[in-house]
């Protein structure tokens, strides 16, 4: 339990300038994600409380904080309960709590969700009636395609990234590590730490590279996790990942405006537009290098399974047939990020004191009940309980 | 109906040596895989039936006879109803009736089918009790993991690569011309050809570019038959393919052992082997670069996504866990090939005489069928009825 930096607040070794002594940390945590800077609040409050059970814990991110890669800077921010199993809604709870009164200034803000179905369903009522109050919703869709609806009237909005920036502040003011632009492998007993450094030409080269010892290693690192733990432990290990793209539909929208769910297709109002979110129907291959499709014969920035969805969806998203679609000509004109997805945000236990912590589809809703459930684990691991 | 080369037996314009002069065909078909030769066929019994209706054909190839690159000469050659909806059983038999009767020798043979199951599904026999004559392919697999099985006792397997042989050369035969070794492209009212040969340095370049009118053009070009159709008419059209491997098992199998099914995967006796082929469970996206997987760190041919598949039926298939599965250390040592995934082999017109015919996961008990209701909507079509 005892380690250089266990016992004082903790310290961001963001710049490779800095030195980096410290050769043994409790807990090492790769990813500074929302899910990993969760877990490193997590942990951190567990000593709080209990200064006897007090871990040195250490937050690895190879980029900046938030991290500008991933999808947590991109992630809807959707919190619903709409077709969620019971058996996840106290998770759901908790975290909207944590979400309400834990993690300072995430934008929250309750704002209706509205599924939209072409045939009837359980518990649907009229479109017109239910966005009604919404014109700007209404204007979107086409009613008579679309005559079916249901609301969850509890959903609620919030910034994904402001979650991930302030966990990790405040779990550095509780005393956990946080080394930035930094990239982290579980090695045997520890991890190995490249410390990045940007060139004259702007190459990111290693700097130092720094082997710490670590009861336990936490990979947190979103869609690159599951490989990398698969990679570094030498274990075969089911994953899979797609590449998402998050475009924007430049309608008007307002703060009070639902999020609007077609099918695959959430529309999210976000900064007076409306930013799509299509659910990937399934894996991409590993080693995929997105990339841009056609829409009869142009390039467009939007890849080919959403232009496909996209072209589905217009007779019942008519705005989705205007110019206001943002398609791009090439990939990097559209927002975009590989994502995990694993049904639910889950840990498992690797052995040998690894542990794999994803997110996912439902990370917005159920994320930080996950990790919290982790800390608990790895807390108790750490006492040999 | 006229043209220099509707009335005379067709010619095979193989190498770039000799002379192409035609100028207007009244069908051009654009690949020579099995479906598009059995659609030459088909029109060109037409042709002979009704000499009144005969039809000047082109039979365009970019590869050779069979062609290598594709999935036709990779293809299990399984005919089986097992699970086939009773819709589409006349196709089947009509299928079967050409394979048997029409199409020379394509090593058909009857050899059953038995599907297994880890639960009991409608129709199941104990699998100790189906397999017991078949010791070699008991052998493949754990009878209590996979205690129930279905016989379909009608099945058979035969080469697909040389139906497409042999119903390229009856075709010839009966008029219908072939040209080889050439990429051919609708384009507005005919088809634009490329003759390729190939350099002293082996490079395949264009030798010559001819321009042809066609009344007709059938697009049959397999996996990239949907996007080849797109790009020349700019027209959207819905389409998915993935990359297909089909790796050697090296246990013994003879002439009488039945062809295995489990989950999504089909064991075929091949030359005193098997064949393994996993449908698959997803399109892989556009411009996506094939490429071999790890296991637990070493370098494999064969892709994550069948790797994962071979894992998880290692205990139901312990065969699959023995050093006899190929696994091959590149891409290049597993046979593979890209196919389509509509469902059933179909064809649809796409205006201005253009149809995309696409073969698919049952082409092989199917497409014979398919292709000849195209011959007769084909047909119909060029005598303007």
């Amino acid at each position: 339990m005892s380690s250089p930096t266990s016992k004082r607040a903790g310290q961001v070794w963001a710049h490779v300038g800095q030195p980096f002594t410290a050769t043994e940390f409790d807990v090492v945590i790769i990813g500074a994600g929302r899910m990993g800077a969760a877990l490193a609040l997590y942990l951190g409050q567990l000593g709080s409380g209990l200064p006897e059970h007090s871990l040195s814990v250490l937050l690895v991110e190879e980029g900046g904080l938030p991290n500008e890669e991933g999808a947590t800077i991109l992630a809807s921010g959707v919190w619903t309960t709409l077709d969620l199993p019971p058996a996840q809604h106290a998770r759901a709870e908790w975290t909207r709590q944590q979400l309400e009164t834990a993690l300072g200034e995430v934008q929250f803000q309750p704002r209706p969700l509205v599924a939209l179905y072409p045939d009837a369903e359980p518990e649907v009522q009229p479109t017109r009636e239910v966005l009604a109050p919404f014109p700007e919703a209404l204007a979107l869709i086409d009613p008579d395609r679309l005559p079916f609806a249901r609301l969850d009237a509890q959903a609620a909005t919030y910034r994904p990234a402001s979650v991930a920036l302030n966990a990790a502040q405040q779990a550095i003011k509780l005393g956990v590590n946080l080394l930035l632009n930094t990239r982290a492998t579980p090695s045997l007993g520890g991890v190995r730490l490249e410390r990045l450094t940007v060139t004259n030409t702007h190459q990111i080269v290693t700097h130092e590279v720094v082997q710490v010892r670590a009861g336990q290693v936490i990979v947190a690192a979103g869609a690159a996790g599951a490989s990398l733990a698969e990679h570094s432990l030498g274990r075969h290990i089911p994953h899979a990942e797609a590449y998402m793209q998050y475009p924007q539909l430049a309608f008007a929208s307002q703060s009070r405006t639902p999020t609007l769910r077609v099918g695959p297709l959430t529309l999210r109002p976000a900064h007076g537009q409306w930013t799509l979110e299509a659910q990937p129907a399934h894996r991409d291959p590993p080693n995929y290098q997105p990339c841009g499709g056609k829409l009869t014969g142009v390039p467009t920035g939007l890849r080919r399974e959403l232009l496909e969805l996209l072209v589905a969806q217009m007779e019942a998203v008519p705005a989705l047939a205007s110019e206001k679609l943002e398609l791009g000509r090439s990939l990097s004109d559209i927002a975009g990020a590989w994502v995990s997805l694993n049904p639910f945000p889950a840990w498992q236990a690797l052995g040998d004191g690894v542990y794999l912590l994803q997110g996912g589809p439902n990370a917005d809703t159920l994320g930080l009940s996950v990790a919290y459930e982790l800390a608990g684990e790895v807390g108790k691991a750490a006492c040999g309980v």
